[in-house]
């Protein structure tokens, strides 16, 4: 996979993002979210596209609601793309809307590895919001920004990333991300789901250890993408994989936990741990919109 | 069924309204119906999410351009939702959209009875779109504004709601807050479609009778979710219980036609008589859209 | 099929327009063209809505831009419509949108001839983004008006319209506005993507005097519409009547390629040609937003 190094406009990933810039995003959504109204008028006149060649509702919508919030015209796009006409097809509706006069690009897709070529023909700004299981950083990023929030400093923060590695997106760029600012990441996973690239870059651990992380990151699993899976039943996955209670009771009383939602209650989390109180899961959704508003205002500043 | 109070924010239903509640919705459509200009600046910077669990682009619609012209920001969120998670992921998205700063939600779902509940734990205005067959309450409140319209006064008129009142929350919806106005419901529908529970509250009549009525209200028949459905034919339906061109002419001269649409022409109504003189059929649909500024203003105010 | 005449506030199609009349939104999307922002307030608190009983993002993202860069209010409605319903179905769901409140309405549909139908019972005036293979008025403005901007003058122009024409709208709203311009068009296909009724407007010609042509427009081939194809394969069809890289090195030196899009890469036209100096094809495509932006406009003046 090619290295994605996030130029001064495009962010197509954390890999390659120094501390400097991801800590001025941060500071930026600080600002954002402290903003005493809801509407600002920051982007007024400037049309921000939406495309979605992935479904997601849920990420979509946040980056709607911060285009929105910083005044500039929204354009959803959706489509569906096969396998096959992948490639070609995205190159060319991507290439029609900046035809069309949009500024910026929030872009969803299937293809690993699309993006970075994508980026060197295309003239405006494009934010990742999901490419395959290579990166979406702003997801990172406002993880970061819950950390920091709480924690107030990341560096050597131990930070746990526990579930479907290999299939994770979120993992490989809060990976990046949090290494980058001086976090330390750990991965827990079954075999199955571990990423053999990413060995090199951060240590697996077992889940006793895995859960004495101060942050606990649970990624949603996805149990019927592992056909040679060891688990027969979300139930087993539960008990060697999932944040139980009884796993939770062993936590540090300052720990937190995490998730990038959707939630697969009682699989990889128990459902009475979704709202407990050291659970920042809302929280982080909460924190979307701020991010997502700092990283559009850089991609069109 | 969890009966559905409507509180001073939310509004989840028509059961348990008073009078006095419907009145003040029904004069505050009045004005915005009136409203010199079609765009206003009273919800400026609110933003107010549409989420569609269930497929409706006209019911949404309709919303859509209401929260419009009140001025408020608008976010459309549409995901079929499987029966089996239903109730969690509802729950999990409606609470994600929450987290990420709506003011109001408008919402549609096909479960009965969840939205109770939901109301409990969110914190923002939810204004029901549409239940199961449980309520459907600004379509009720739009038809009563119609019928106020016509008639004036709403005390003793008489309203005869025909077709699947069993699977029919316009029926429900209807029933309820026509009762509280002090207006008469009577239903009148095969024994296959008539709703037990609601027998106690308005009498069946036959169809005869029933369009002898000030107000004879169509509902949208789908003969095939009746399995074991003793009518053969959509024709077989007509006759029975169809308001054909020669039942019409039977009607009171001073009575209207009312149908909540989409309509199944020449099954449940004559083609011809859709757009006749006493149809108010399309007058419905465009009252509809002041009826949801009255609502959504009042959840927002 | 019905002739389409556009009425002053319809726009229905090309046939029956004059060159003024052509000219006249040509001129008026030059001056949009040139507009210093990209947000007017032209159309504030006007509603238009875009009704797609057929898919098609890319023209609905196209109108949607040139909506809000007018200041419209913007109102997106898709459905698919069944062949058995569709005729009852599109009529109800428009005269519903019509009830509501919209002051114009952007309609595309499958469904032929039914459009000028619809116009007759409709009040609120309707631009026409593509009914079945009928016409696309909207992309025949915009290919001419990149005509006009690569040539100055359009009449005496040789363009080739070369592929599927039979089934392309595309090909037919060229065709009249081409000729009401004073264009000289021709056409090229194999016989069973000829259209028979058009013979007496236009030539059939070989493809390799098509391409001699001041005009060379492809248009897409989609194969697994002719089911009795004479062609094996898409290879042979783009060895038959592909825009080749070979065939193109015989094009006239001032001469330009165009295609509607999407684009099938290898098949109608070589992938190198796609972007290569003389094609305008990405052009074209810009040069639409201020062509709907000048239709709407006079839709709604």
């Amino acid at each position: 996979m090619t290295q994605l190094v996030a130029s001064e406009k495009h962010l197509l990933g954390t890999k390659g993002m120094t501390a400097q810039e991801i800590t001025s995003i941060l500071d930026r959504a600080a600002y954002w979210e402290q903003y005493p109204v809801k509407l600002s008028n920051h982007l007024q006149g400037r049309f921000v596209a939406n495309m979605f060649f992935e479904n997601s509702t849920r990420t979509r919508f946040s980056f709607e609601v911060a285009e929105k919030r910083l005044g500039a015209e929204v354009l959803n796009f959706a489509a569906a793309v096969s396998s096959v006409q992948k490639g070609e097809s995205i190159y060319d509706t991507v290439k029609t809307l900046e035809s069309m006069g949009i500024d910026a690009g929030v872009i969803r897709m299937k293809p690993n590895g699309l993006l970075a070529e994508l980026a060197q023909k295309i003239k405006v700004p494009l934010i990742n919001a999901g490419d395959g299981n290579n990166e979406h950083p702003t997801q990172a990023l406002l993880d970061l920004y819950t950390m920091r929030k709480q924690f107030g400093d990341l560096r050597g923060l131990n930070v746990s990333i526990i579930g479907d590695v290999r299939h994770s997106r979120v993992a490989r760029s809060n990976l990046w991300a949090l290494q980058a600012v001086g976090a330390k990441v750990s991965f827990c996973a079954p075999e199955s789901m571990q990423a053999p690239e990413l060995a090199a870059h951060a240590p697996y651990i077992k889940m006793d250890e895995a859960v004495k992380a101060d942050v606990v990151m649970m990624l949603r699993v996805q149990l019927e993408r592992h056909e040679e899976s060891v688990f027969k039943s979300t139930e087993e996955y539960r008990e060697a994989y999932g944040l139980t209670v009884k796993r939770e009771a062993t936590m540090a009383s300052h720990a937190i936990i995490m998730h990038p939602a959707p939630i697969n209650r009682d699989v990889e989390i128990d459902d009475v741990l979704v709202e407990c109180g050291r659970s920042k899961i809302f929280e982080q959704m909460s924190h979307g919109v701020p991010i997502r508003m700092a990283v559009i205002e850089r991609a069109l500043n």
